[in-house]
């Protein structure tokens, strides 16, 4: 029997908390399971510093990817098998596009990659591609199979259809991580009826279309993501850590390329910081990694970083403050002018931070849109793009909401202000 | 106000997916939950190397120790209150010992033990009384409260009562590492009725004591230990990891004392290799920094040490047989001489492992007990001990279950068998 | 000690799906959960025909009101107790009016009340201050106690923000019913963080409002109701069986009135075709009776009234058709024409439904609203009308949705089309 | 094609709080389910009189049918379907067998039963056999085939593996109850992992086993179903109300063989007084129709009845005693000579109540068993009886566990002890 259609002998299970159990039948599915880039997953959370704030949110990417399988496996073998619109054919390209599509993502990726200059999807379809664990797996499927799979995940597949399931405003990606995030972080929000919307998904030509009946199951979904944003994705508290993260990362790149001394080589650092690592020097990095240095870092003689790093360490974030940036352009450049003077460098301790969500976004032409929209399939068959029947997600449509915070070591501030009069002026301008 | 009174200005809360919300009102408690030392408990996993098997348990100590807080709270503020057999001045000292009980955990807490002959409970107590944080706030309630803390979790506290709730058989910590692990895990097991059992604990001379109409509730509660034991806390893949990783750390102390030069100095264990590590070094351990070291040796020389390494870091574990040593301890023995043989070393390779539980233990008259019965108070005000009452509880009371087994390097041994006989008849002698 | 503040030796709970245990201390509440009347909601189901679509909908309103009761309770005793605007000699008054609130209610309410031009809400003040046990148990307590009950349940009580906890637009009433009818249908739907609302509820003068912190929980909550009547409360089918309900009662007033002879005394009836009833006949009055006079007026010689009884009995409901009222009006003349023709009669056979919702409403200057709007307490302590600072509230603010449709025997027509022509020609007219 | 074997055009899914959704997809299910006899169900409570205690417990045995229809669905459809043990020719007959094993229980079976001396199985058979709307469906399969789903019920069907599903130690029936009951009622008991026991569960020759990896889930159950039994079926209170069902019952029947001319003609009565009623009679009863006589007889002259139905619409219950047959059988005379001498009937006064349980039970060797034992499937294919390999349910097995209780009312005994010295002495002796 040809390697893409070998079965297990006996179905595995993993069992998981959102999805209740994970059905593995397939032997490309298992040995992709098995590879060490996929197992590295489990040493990347899933909300990088959101656990600082909801604590059970310490899950990680390894299981979020098998829910996203679990998902899209549920949808090609109990809903889209047998219909017309659908070509069975690429089961197996889509199964394993949904396990794979975070597999590039770093350690608290967002932060590295805004550092480092990096896009985890890039690294997604490297290690595909590559001299990797996956990558031979997915070659004794066909020679062209990790490529289908990497086209899969940057979206440049032809079956636009498959990419839909993977990648559009209703994919499994969403469906997998609200649920799941939901859960491990314990808030009410986050809930809708997948079920219903997995009985209701059908293929269409372009991409899965949902039937007009499940339109008030999808609006649930929609209110869900916005709560999910603004409740746990946003929340301040973890920003505040994310902002002191990235600060460290670029502090120990200033440093290094200032011709500073680390006590201790930064070896897994210095290709990052060069800009000469190799793709195995990205897998081997994980957020692990990231912590013992930091440790090791607190001990550092350079203040900035040592106090960057024992506050992320030990969770003494920064405070925020609102701030608009549209009115108070004048007022940072006032606080940096004030934080000179008291000593204290702006570049680490008064960080802006933006956070900005579009809820639900229909096609407008002539632009290219992110995501695709979502469709409904009406009674007489027609599709219909989902806010023209929905008041609820018309009202959110288009509709780009952002936060902006401005961070600062309040307890420095705090703990100074007697004896040095700048730190109460700018503890007064910050706090109003 | 004195210190130990103090209150917030208002109520923190921390959403927990387990109890819902934990509350914390006392300036003392939020001053604890802020040291280094309790933060450091997000960096120990409160299961081990269960993660493993069940993918969704990667939570941590931390919430954990919050939440044997809140049931405690809950038992003292909404339960014991106002009773005449409790001591409302007890109060502070029995919650801080709730949050405080697993501090001196160390990394992968079992295995890091064993090798290194450690016990982690004298070093909760060694955090509580040494140079620290956490002792630096419990002092401020009083200069002998660190010691009164450490006597509740010694067990050696004058207040029976207040011992019996952090450690009894029926004790806040197992109330909440059961829900909390089947929370995490998924498992359904481990449910019982909390909300039913704290409404009918009673504060007694010696110990808590339960009403006499919450009996099945506490059935309930010894069926979900038992089941979580058997299920989860045994689960013979799990225990696969755990044998490997303590062979790590075996193999890392060995090749130390043998004078071995590792490439990358292990700076953070040659304290502990020596045996001369000082209480600040204990406490910089983590999980995240043995992975760190486990991923540096992946690239040693030592070839054991390496597998080993690559082993646990990709998730390549041994197999198992079951294994009575009753009757098969000969057999043992002819493995190891072909073990030896075949060029594999047994003492890494070839693993026995026991684990063991007693579901409930009643008191036995001239032994001393680990853990303090349960008591039924009866309508007439008598107590009586659980298996009295209780069929269920008096069949499984007093009956240790032990399960063995056999761990080995099953992915060599058939890589291997065509080329080297032996491999082969280690195999069949293994799996019968 | 007082009647008033008698509290009961020992807390009666009762154990709830919805909030876990219901909990009872106060001797008043115990004994008006034990009067006749509040115990005759055991036999009024809570979501009238709802069952005949979502089974699990048996539930009745005796636990929705002991609900309600529970969230007041949690409201007033953890909340607002010691806050300087709410005045604890108000708490007994306000959790026998959440208590209470539904006591007049009718079997099948809705229909019940139309054909006999009724209003539930005088009937409970009518029991409430006639000759009943509810009285006698609340006169223990004042002679002026049952009146005031009964002001705060027909919204006349001085204090309105007592009145607000049982009627206003986020009220006790429907966060109980929201979630209590969502567990019981089994819908995914009606799910928000009651909890936390409970926790950022404050007292005010007029009303009760909500700290801006605990905005999301609020929209959540808007979502949920909005989502609850669109997809259960609203449901075509059951409506279809209410309609048919209606027509019964309709059917047999009818007769009554035209002297028609029952083959069975309808002797519960009687008073109310001839509007003379006593309070006494309606408390008598419940679900079972009408189920049981169905069942026999199935075998009554009318055989509209048979037939509508065989249809609600044995659920063969009546099939719809989506009509829209503004341009179909025509449409619908012109099928009474042919129903007439066909020799059925539409005044029992073809009947318009249309259900309506505002999911929630501002205060708008000059008119008088049904429900108060939702006030948020914003952080400098100013009060302000929730839908200007939520987006998705403000999207269904103040727009009313209303869903017609068309009821008819499709069973029947479809039976007969084969030697009835017209039947024919009404099913393609009504089915398009 | 056959009607057997005709599909409907659209799956149809009933909304179901404990399985999610129901799916129907077989016509000869759906016409099933549309038919008056099964559509009775919904006016038969699950729980007979539980809900006066668990407020929740107002479900039918409507949703309890399908549920267990559900179950054996996806134990047939995907657990068993191409096993060669398995004959898929019997699906049919398994799901309506499934379906219907309730159909012939009459409203407040147990009470019902006992005073008119009936057994509900026989009337499930009369049903199905008789001239019914069930039986034409029914029949539409094959003319034998209604006596093939009786015989399923009967259990005297050929295939034991098709009646050991309906009707086992670990069937579809008892795993559908026991979580809609717990559901219902809010009880923390009664779950266990329904989906974990499906996916081990084997057909074998004489019945369905289960792969020993199952064993905890099963053991799992095993304690559900005890707890179950315990906490909620054999509940005291419950109790009271069914022993006050059954004496207002017996009296009605004594009070009309005695000649008694009732206020208002019992017509629906009159033929199960006479042992004269025919199936049509039977199956026009409900609990509506109880519920309507109870509240009509509670204006009888007869003080007994009237009191006895005023009590139990009113859930004014009696208070209940423990009480030992075995010793204390003296006190019942001497109890019944008091209350003749205080003028109160001890044969509707004075009544003792006895439930037992066997939680579970093996095969004894000559001995009819009512429930076939649960058999594993060890690893070397073997079947073991179930508690020889759990130590749990080896305690529990054989032994039959019963609960005496003496039932009176207290009320009145209370309300007259001052004028009455006997009511004082009564008092006494029961309350000890």
């Amino acid at each position: 029997m040809a390697y893409k259609d070998e079965k297990l002998s006996e179905e595995k299970v993993f069992k998981d908390p959102v999805h209740r159990y994970i059905h593995v039948r397939d032997k490309v599915i298992w040995d992709v399971i098995g590879t060490r880039e996929f197992q590295r997953l489990r040493r990347i959370k899933q909300l990088g510093t959101t656990y600082l704030v909801f604590h059970g949110a310490e899950h990680s990417r390894f299981h979020h990817s098998l829910g996203v399988y679990e998902i899209v496996r549920r949808i090609v073998d109990d809903g889209f098998d047998g219909r017309p619109e659908w070509n069975q054919e690429e089961r197996l390209v889509t199964l394993c596009a949904a396990l794979l599509h975070d597999l590039g993502h770093g350690p608290f990726s967002h932060a590295f990659e805004k550092v480092f200059d990096l896009d985890h999807e890039k690294f997604t379809q490297a290690i595909l591609l590559g001299d990797t664990e996956v990558n031979a797996v997915l070659t004794r499927v066909a020679d062209d199979f990790p490529q289908k799979v990497a086209d899969v995940i940057g979206k440049t597949y032809p079956d636009k259809l498959v990419v839909s399931l993977i990648s559009s405003q209703i994919d499994a990606d969403r469906m997998d991580y609200l649920q799941r995030d939901a859960y491990f972080t314990g808030v009410s929000y986050g809930h809708f009826d997948m079920e219903r919307i997995l009985r209701v998904m059908r293929p269409a030509e372009e991409q899965a279309v949902i039937k007009y009946s499940g339109m008030h199951a999808v609006e649930d979904y929609i209110m869900s993501r916005y709560q999910m944003y603004w409740q746990v994705y946003f929340h301040p508290v973890s920003r505040s850590a994310e902002v002191i993260l990235t600060k460290i990362l670029h502090r120990a790149k200033h440093l290094y390329e200032s011709g500073y001394i680390f006590k201790q080589e930064p070896g897994h650092f210095r290709s990052f910081f060069d800009r000469t690592f190799a793709l195995e020097e990205y897998v081997a990095l994980d957020e692990s990694i990231l912590l013992t240095y930091f440790q090791i870092w607190m001990k550092e003689d350079d203040p900035i970083l040592s106090d960057l790093c024992y506050r992320f360490i030990n969770r003494k974030l920064f405070q925020y403050a609102e701030f608009d940036p549209a009115t108070e352009y004048r007022k940072i450049g006032e606080l940096e002018q004030l934080f000179k003077k008291a000593g204290i460098d702006p570049a680490y301790y008064l960080l802006a931070d933006s956070s900005s969500d579009l809820p639900y976004d229909f096609y407008r032409p002539g632009e290219e849109n992110e995501r695709l929209p979502i469709y409904l399939q009406m009674p007489n068959g027609e599709l219909s793009e989902l806010s023209r029947s929905s008041d609820i997600v018309d009202a959110v449509s288009g509709k780009r909401r952002t936060d902006h915070k401005l961070y600062f070591p309040e307890d420095l501030l705090e703990a100074g202000k007697e004896t040095n009069p700048l730190y109460g002026r700018i503890l007064k301008l910050l706090k109003g």
